[in-house]
This record gives C-alpha cells, sequence and structure tokens, in this order.
C-alpha cells in the first residue's frame, strides 16, 4: 500500500487541506459568474472532488472516496459559507488561495500516483491519472461555468506541467523501489515549489508552430 | 431492497413518467438551440438519463439501468418525436411541462436516495446522490447545449432545494426505520409541492454576501 | 469474443489508426482554440480516448482499455506534435483528416457495439454504445472547448447517421448469429462510405417541424 506512506491521520488531513483550497477556487468562481448559494456549493464541491471521482471511476474504486468519507463532503461546505461570507476578504488573499492551491496540485498529483498505481495500473497510467487527480476538478469547475477550462488556454501559468513532473517523480521512484516519505514529500514539494516559480515568473506553455507570431494581435 | 417500496410495475411506470418529462425539457431546449434531428434526440435521451447514470456509476451499478433497460431508452425516442412535431403546441403548454418536471424531480430524488442506500452507501452520501440524480440530467443539458447550468443560475426559481428536501427526507426516514410507502410518498409530493410553490412565487436562493447590492445592474 | 474478429494484431492496427485520426481533429481545434501544447495535447488524448472510456465505464470494463494500452496513450501524443510543428499543413490536408475521421468513426461504432455485446449487454444497448464510442470523443472535445457540440448542430453534415448505420447492422448480424469477418468489414466499409457521401453532397437531418421556415434568418 504505497498510498499510506504517512500515518492515515497525517494523509487524511493533507487530503481534507487540498479538498478546502480547490473548494475555495471554485466558490470564487461561482461567486464571480453571479451564482447562487447553492450554484457557489455545487462549484466548490465539483472542484475539489471532481478530480478524484474521476480516478476512482476508472480504477474501479467503487463507491469513489468523495461518497465515503463524511468529511471530503463536509469540507467544501465550510469552503462555501466561508466565501459566501467573506469572499471580498478571500478574494484579497488571491496571493494566499494561489499558494494553498499550488499545494493542493502538489499533494492531489502525488496521492493521484500512489493510488492509481495501488490498483494495479502501470506507471504511465498512474502517472496521468495523478495528474487528472490534480486537474481534473478545475477544468470541471470550468466546464460547469461555462469558461475556457483555465488548463487549456495559452494565457494561464503553467498548471500542468508541476502536477506532471510531479506525478513522473512518484512513477520513476516506484519503478526504482525508492518510494518512501522522504522522496514522496520531495514530489511534492518540487510540484509546489515549481506551481509558485510558475506563478511568479508567469512562466507560460508555447502554442503551435507558426503561431505565436500570427495571432497576439486579434485573438 | 427499499427501493422497491411500491410495486414493481407502479415503480417502474413512475420511472417513465420522470424520463418522459425530463425528455421533453431536453427535446424543448434543443429545438430553441436549432438542434436538427438527432441533436434532440441526443439531448432528450441525456438530460433524461443522465442523473441516473451518474449515480449508477457511482454506486457501481453496471451497466446502468438506462442500458439495460429498453424501456428508459425508448421513452425519450417518443418524446423526441412528440416535440419534433409538435413543439410550438408543446412550448404552448410550458406550464404543464414545469408541473410534470416538478413530478420528475420528487420522483428521482427519492429513487436515487433509496438506490443509492440500496447499494450500500452511508445516509448523507445516498441523499446527495439522490439529488445528483434529481438535477444531473438537466445540468448535463445544458453542458451539451454550451449554456450555464440553470441549476446554478440565481436569477430561477429554486430547484435544488426541492430535491435536497425531499432526498433528506428519505434518509432521516431510513435513519428512523420509517420508510413505507406512505413516507416515502410523502417525500415525493413534499418535493413536488414546493418546487410547484418556488416556480409559483419565483423563490429564489441568495447570492453571496455584499454581491447582491452591487451586482443587479452591469451583470 | 466477438471482439476478436480480426487477428489481434489487425484490431489493434485499425484501433490505433482510428485513435490517431480522432487526436487530429482534437488538436486542430486545440491550435483553432489558440490553446498551448498542454492544451493540444489534452484535448487530442480526450477526443481519441473519451468515447471508448465512456463505454468501458458504462460496461464496467474497468481500468478502461485507455489506461492499459500504452498505444492507445502515446498515439494522441504523435499526433499532438505532428499538429504542434506542422498545423498549416495538416490543416491544408483538410480532406484527407475528413478521409481518415470518416474511417475512425465507422472502425469504432463497430468495434465498439461488439465490445459491449461481448460485456453481456442487449443488442440495443450495445449499438448505443457503438454510437457512443464512435461520437462521445467529438463531443468531448467540443465541450472542452466551450464550443455547441458539432454533433448536434444542424448545419453540419451529418456524422451521427452513419455511425447509428454501421452499429445497428452489427446488431442485426449479432442477432441473426451472422457476424463475419466479412460482415463486420462491411459495416465499417458502410458507415465510412456513408460518411464521406455525407460530406460531399452535404447531407443533413432536419430539424424541428414548423422550424425551418422560420429561423433560416435571424438565427
Amino acid at each position: 500500500m504505497y498510498e499510506q506512506l504517512f500515518t492515515p491521520t497525517v494523509q487524511h488531513t493533507l487530503d481534507l487541506v487540498g479538498i478546502f483550497v480547490f473548494a475555495i477556487s471554485g466558490a470564487l468562481l461561482a461567486v464571480r459568474k453571479n451564482f447562487d448559494v447553492f450554484g457557489i456549493a455545487v462549484l466548490a464541491e465539483v472542484t475539489a472532488l471532481g478530480g478524484g471521482l474521476f480516478r476512482d471511476l476508472v480504477i474501479g474504486a467503487v463507491p469513489p472516496a468523495a461518497f465515503t468519507d463524511l468529511g471530503y463532503f463536509v469540507t467544501p461546505l465550510f469552503a462555501t459559507a466561508l466565501v459566501f461570507f467573506l469572499h471580498p476578504h478571500v478574494e484579497r488573499l488571491q496571493t494566499g488561495v494561489n499558494v494553498f492551491d499550488a499545494a493542493g496540485l502538489g499533494l492531489f498529483c502525488v496521492a493521484g500516483t500512489t493510488k492509481a498505481y495501488d490498483y494495479g495500473l502501470g506507471l504511465t497510467a498512474s502517472a496521468c491519472l495523478g495528474l487528472a487527480t490534480a486537474v481534473g476538478g478545475g477544468v470541471l469547475r470550468d466546464v460547469l461555468a461555462n469558461e475556457v477550462p483555465s488548463l487549456l488556454r495559452w494565457d494561464r501559468d503553467l498548471y500542468a506541467v508541476p502536477a506532471i513532473v510531479g506525478a513522473t517523480m512518484v512513477a520513476l521512484c516506484i519503478r526504482y523501489e525508492a518510494l518512501t516519505p522522504l522522496t514522496t514529500g520531495l514530489a511534492v514539494v518540487t510540484a509546489f515549489v515549481l506551481r509558485l516559480l510558475a506563478l511568479r515568473f508567469h512562466w507560460r506553455a508555447p502554442r503551435a508552430w507558426n503561431r505565436r507570431s500570427t495571432v497576439v494581435e486579434g485573438d
């Protein structure tokens, strides 16, 4: 059981932290889209739990953790209440939210990869599902809000790459039997720091060849 | 088996009624979006079966009922034919459609909750899946039609709340071992009546604090 | 095992061809939407594998083939690289892409129907899943790109009908125990040719009665 590299309590607390910060990002988008309080709660739940739900359906872990662990369900409701009453203050803390979201990204890409491997998937597929766990909720959030997923847009700072790096590090550690709490933590921190650097220096991924010169204006 | 509180035939007939009215709402949106006859059929099927399909995937009831019961598949095709040939008349009957849709909402939130509980989920998770069964098809319909889900919009009459109330009533009845055909019927009727009242008096849910004053204009 | 009517190698090669051409169509849309290289890869993967992933989740074939066969995962990355570096040339080959896409449509609707039947679904449900396998990836592609699925739009040449015909032919062959490599190939070719004819002669499906006259202008 690679999934339980940390003690269960530590692992569970880290999961809840990741769920909470993802829920905040969903709730804030819902406020910006002018949704009502139920819309805010739905978007918070979907953003927080969507990636893990997708992973669990794919690996056959039904019912998914999102529906068996009451804490997973309740945490986004706390985030909803917080944003509902305090959203101008939460928005002002956008930097804080970004830092926590980066932490959630690191935690989820690593936890998703190890859980998929535990369920018997190959290393490449496990890393893919780690990535999907980390970014899936945000994609669902944007689809429900009827926006182009920010994951796909070229004018957003790198988001997938840190998760890919973290998930790949875990897969390589499993491959070479070097997965310990230390290397796991290192993968989390690497993804976390890469995301912070991408935010700080506005790292972006290239668009298709021949496209960059012609589209800067006009689009 | 809580799911079969009514005789199977009654239960099945109620299911088909719910599927039919949800399919009508999907088909009407497809006509408004100017889709062709296949687009109408797809949207009718997705609206009618999407919520139950999601629930069945989550609880591990594969293949889902939508793919094992031929009546579930054929009913939306009847709705498609009806809307295809008679849609101005169907639209004029919007009040009637709303009443039937409210009935579908009541039936699905109750049936979804009991089925999820039968598959071993906890009470909170079962109620959530009852809600998802009732509203999931409509959300998928709006996503496919590239619109903001009307479930999430603040300027629509309450839709989630009646389903939450109905699902919660069922969960409480299970908790206190009071689930009988009578209490089940009561939950269906409560959700149904609440939805009708929300339509009649334009009940709406609040948006985020500080938001109401600033956004009424401009958005 | 109806699924293996051809030798495994032939079947697998045909699958990869279908995946490749669907991935090209996803990658080209991503370039048109101005996504970065990761967005292109995501849209290529989703378009190529989304339909089969949906089918596998519904029939309970977990983990889905998309996550167990490395070739399925790597092929869309080749398509991504091709489009990334050569997209003006690929776009100029739009006719070629259309022909390959039609081939993918034929292959996937037939393979999807037989696989669903192998997993114990009824004939109607199997044909539906064959259709879903063929068109599901394209629908997901358009939803992620925040566009109305071209499958549903009346102003696009027939796409669902060829797949429906191909899937129905397979279901009828199974029903009358006439499924051989020959009849299977015939179903693939029929869907393929129908799609090419629809493209050539701009065959379209009707919209709702009374709608055609009133909407031609104004919409």
